[in-house]
């Protein structure tokens, strides 16, 4: 809070800052004096004490240094395309979800609409409505976060045995992260749709689109090294794509980077055309890989005593929950909200399910609404202004505990990306994480109903900064 | 210009805005008073009359309006690739160049280099050194400007008989340009070079791009119809490029759209990924349809008695010269300036040619260096500020006649693109139009040394005003 002095000599140096109820600023600025209004906001409700604590923890600061550096360290390759059940172990009747853990009896409209989807793209039942039953009965099928198994899914994120994935790896650590491939928009498994022709299109995906493209990464891989997913999240940046979701120029730079190899596979030249047009033709098809790379940075950043760092946001579409790396990984979770943003033909509000999916893993990583003043285009799709967007990504420099010097933002001079939500900022200042996020019919079957800007419920902030305060008071 | 009301109502609302010399500013804020300063200039030397005279001429206005509408409404498409023997009726011997009209004694280091390497490259000499003796003397090769035969032409801009070109089409009209296929950067023929390299690359592109593209783009007009450039220049505007310095997301967006019947082609799978490396290797590729696109514009706008609008400004390495819709075919020229940029390696200032291309066309018609604003990356391109670069494009609008809502830049709060330059207004404030350039070496055979920013030499718009002048009066 700083304030330029008065350049006129006859005049002392006076300048004044003020934060809070405008009635002190009102009254120096009628003596004719310089006064620097700050936004300020009183911290969360209840917080104070905790935030004391926490502040005061002597390891925090190297902690959370460590927390970001070990995640903007991590460079995420593209390395291969495989069926989940290969590379993740996942049996018949085994299914992930996006968001924190969930049951049956609470899952919203659009995850058991994909569940029942995917159930019958298993084989499980002939009829995706019978699948309610067996889901209900919970005996023969099993549910579990993706994140629980190293992975991510956009909206309601199912993942079944037969679905093919994205394998992301951080070749300085060996670790890897998982993501199914990206279906299109509108009437797709992930929005809660399941009708014929999205079940017609999970099995061309199956039978050709993820072979070919496991078939194309592998030679990429063997010719060229592994597809850099950081530096092409970089490159987006700068291409009028914050990642969430406008994906369009990493989805054109997969493409430009795969097309030999495609062209060079063993399937059909009808096969590999119809993989082009289905890839070129749908603009979200990098978020798949841009949320693996993103999981796979912040899981960099886990399982550090004391560090106040957000190493994920995800959503069910019923509870919205947080984990920190100073808390390992428990959940702080709360109600998902109701986007505000721009609905798809006639839907409205009354349609939308409230928030739902891993994707704002992306935000946790510092880019989507983080980023939206690298896409101010985006403001078309989910709602808001050009001045708001760009106000966005600077307001979130204040929750966060540095910036990623490889994802520089043109417009801001080349500003990096704030990076790595800090639990005690958020707390402190109230200024919660901006979500981009599309929106979910809250009817099993609908499919996407709009786009828009969500928040997360305030309330998992103070919950995590308790519990990272009862940790440092135990430290001693 | 305004300036807004004192809000104290026991002081009368009085607010000043000064122009030009800053004393009277100072005395009027020495008295407490609001003032608004504007940036003004004086018209340029010698024009105050003339100005007047087309300010005056009653069908300005009427020409403008309309110029400017007939620019804005053409729609191009990209029909076809075909040689330019068969296109425009090039013969054996005759060569295109860019810019204004020159002969060999007066051509650049650059623009020989490329007539060299051509004349080598259509089996006229052996040895492209050879080749210089043909041109001065003439007698077997024939030179002309790109724009006499509907064409425009990067750098050197030199067109030969078996050189494949682009072909768009205003579907309105009927209307054709024409522009050669894009080499790359660095050591590339249209940058002055002429080595081996560059000549087996030139045959490479004859003999198996070429007709790969040809094959393609009429199978995509049959299956989907012709590619809109319009619209992928208004996509590009929102993924960074400005369309002159800048195509990446333009040339990612032209490969998606033709991947389909690249890959259906009769080629082999071998030449097809050849192709796409070589395309997804050249963010610039695309530049080669956007200088056609804009020149389809700007010769829809051309011969309108009274209109004022530029419709080409192009550069041969020696002069920069302009046209203007009200005064037909006629070339005014000065000469060609150095830009000021960034240079590859170990070159300098000194390596530079002056500028050289008809690439301006992009900026005659609205984007390039007039849509900076959409694409702050360039900045680590061509120099200069993100500051200056949306500086730029907010100063283009006070010699422009409209905005271009095909165009829109969302930065700029979706703003269109500033467009028709006007010679009136760039005589009277004195603004130059702002072009982003690449800088060939001086001398021939060197390439590209670099990029940067340059303007036109002010005396052409004084020249072409005197001209617009004299045939309003001659109106009567």
């Amino acid at each position: 809070m700083t304030s330029s002095p008065l350049a006129a000599p006859s005049i002392p140096p006076v300048a004044v800052a003020t934060a809070g109820a405008d009635m002190f600023a009102t009254a120096v600025a009628a003596q004719a004096l310089p006064v620097e209004r700050v936004d300020w906001r009183p911290p969360m409700d209840g917080t104070v004490e905790d935030i004391a604590v926490v502040a005061a923890d002597p390891i925090r600061k190297t902690a959370n240094d460590l927390a970001l550096s070990r995640m903007l360290d991590v460079q995420a390759l593209l390395v291969g395309v495989a069926p989940a059940s290969e590379v993740l172990g996942l049996e018949p009747g085994q299914f992930l979800h996006a968001g924190p853990p969930i049951a049956w009896d609470r899952a919203s409209g659009p995850l058991r609409g994909a569940l029942m989807g995917a159930a019958a793209f298993e084989g499980l039942v002939e009829d995706p409505e019978d699948a309610a039953a067996l889901f209900a009965a919970g005996t023969e099928v099993s549910l579990e976060p993706c994140h629980h198994r190293s992975a991510v899914g956009p909206m309601a994120g199912v993942v079944s045995p037969s679905m093919w994935m994205f394998v992301l790896e951080d070749p300085a650590s060996g670790k890897r992260t998982y993501c199914s491939l990206n279906e299109g928009l509108g009437k797709v498994l992930r929005y809660g749709a399941y009708g014929p022709d999205v079940l017609t299109r999970l099995r061309w995906m199956r039978d050709v689109l993820g072979p070919l493209l496991g078939e194309a990464v592998a030679a990429t891989v063997a010719d060229h090294g592994p597809i850099d997913a950081t530096a092409i999240l970089g490159q987006m940046l700068q291409m009028g794509d914050e990642a969430h979701n406008r994906n369009r120029a990493g989805t054109l730079m997969l493409l430009r980077d795969l097309a030999p190899a495609l062209v060079r596979s063993s399937r059909s030249a009808a096969e590999v055309a119809e993989a082009f047009a289905f890839i070129g033709g749908n603009d979200h098809f990098f978020l798949n890989i841009a949320m693996p790379a993103c999981k796979l940075m912040l899981d960099a950043g886990r399982d550090i005593p004391g560090s106040t760092m957000v190493v994920a946001m995800a959503r069910n579409g019923t509870d919205f929950g947080i984990q920190v790396s100073g808390t390992g990984d428990q959940w702080f979770t709360g109600p998902a909200q109701l986007a505000d943003g721009l609905f798809l033909g006639d839907y409205g509000p009354d349609d939308a399910n409230p928030d739902i999916g891993d994707s704002a893993i992306t935000e946790t990583a510092g880019i989507g609404g983080f980023a939206m003043a690298a896409a101010p285009a985006i403001v078309r799709f989910v709602g808001g202004t050009v001045p708001d967007a760009l106000a966005t990504s600077r307001r979130m420099r204040e929750i966060t505990l540095g910036e990623n010097n490889r994802w520089p933002i043109p417009v801001l001079d080349f500003a990096g990306a704030a990076s790595g939500i800090d639990v005690t900022a958020v707390c402190r200042t109230g200024i919660l994480p901006q979500i981009n996020t599309g929106m979910a019919g809250k009817v099993a079957g609908v499919g996407q109903v709009g786009a828009g800007l969500v928040t997360p419920p305030a309330s998992i902030f103070p919950a995590a900064l308790a519990e990272l305060a009862a940790r440092t008071r135990a430290r001693g």
